[in-house]
């Protein structure tokens, strides 16, 4: 992605519409830039999203933990942003990404791993990593 | 989508996390099934996602207008649920969709289609209908 000056991405946030929620969040979809495959929806702010445009690495805001985090800075695996898409309302993000690893904390390239059949989830894609050797105390 | 009994629906909904947002709504991903483009992001609520499951045709939830709609209701575009996919928290679903038309009422096959280029969003799709002939009032 082309790096923007400060000014750019202040105008670049300022057309984005916080009021949907009080909590000020909008979501954002990673999208693998090579295959389409979504790989999570996460929530940010306005400040996960300047650091997102400043860094080129994907940030969020954690509703459990009340933070802004970069993905991967625990696991290493983080998101390259490659293209950073709005919708008609500009109140929703689509962020086209380089995925590092992968995305789920649970081991799975893609946070969306399951679907419903005869009564519960199953998984239809396999683990690429121990989450177990990744995620230490 | 294999049609699923009402009981099913309800172990499917049952597994949900709707306690993320004091609205208890969770986000809802629609990708075309082929492509694999992003097409929309909504918000459902319990009941929204029932009747989706229901009917195999999608239904959200307007946060303007504060009741479930089904999407096409009025312009015909509907989506035909393909397949229904959660992430790993079961607080957001991914639903693969055959899009009737358009998903987007400005008149773009995806509501994402709007890139910032130099200060300003600026359209990277074309239009596919003319939404003042198909939004009347």
């Amino acid at each position: 992605m082309k790096k923007l000056s400060k000014q750019e991405i202040e105008e670049f946030v300022n057309l984005l519409d916080f009021s949907k929620f009080e909590s000020k969040l909008i979501p954002v979809i990673a999208q693998d830039h090579q295959s389409n495959s979504v790989l999570m929806l996460a929530f940010a702010n306005r400040y996960a999203i300047e650091k997102s445009l400043e860094t080129g690495y994907a940030h969020y805001y954690s509703r459990s933990r009340r933070q802004i985090w970069k993905k991967g800075e625990v696991s290493g695996h983080f998101q390259e942003i490659q293209e950073i898409i709005t919708d008609c309302d500009n109140d929703s993000l689509l962020i086209k990404i380089k995925q590092i690893g992968a995305a789920c904390h649970q081991g799975y390239y893609s946070c969306f791993h399951k679907k419903f059949i005869d009564g519960k989830f199953e998984d239809f894609e396999n683990k690429i990593f121990n989450p177990e050797k990744v995620y230490k105390d």
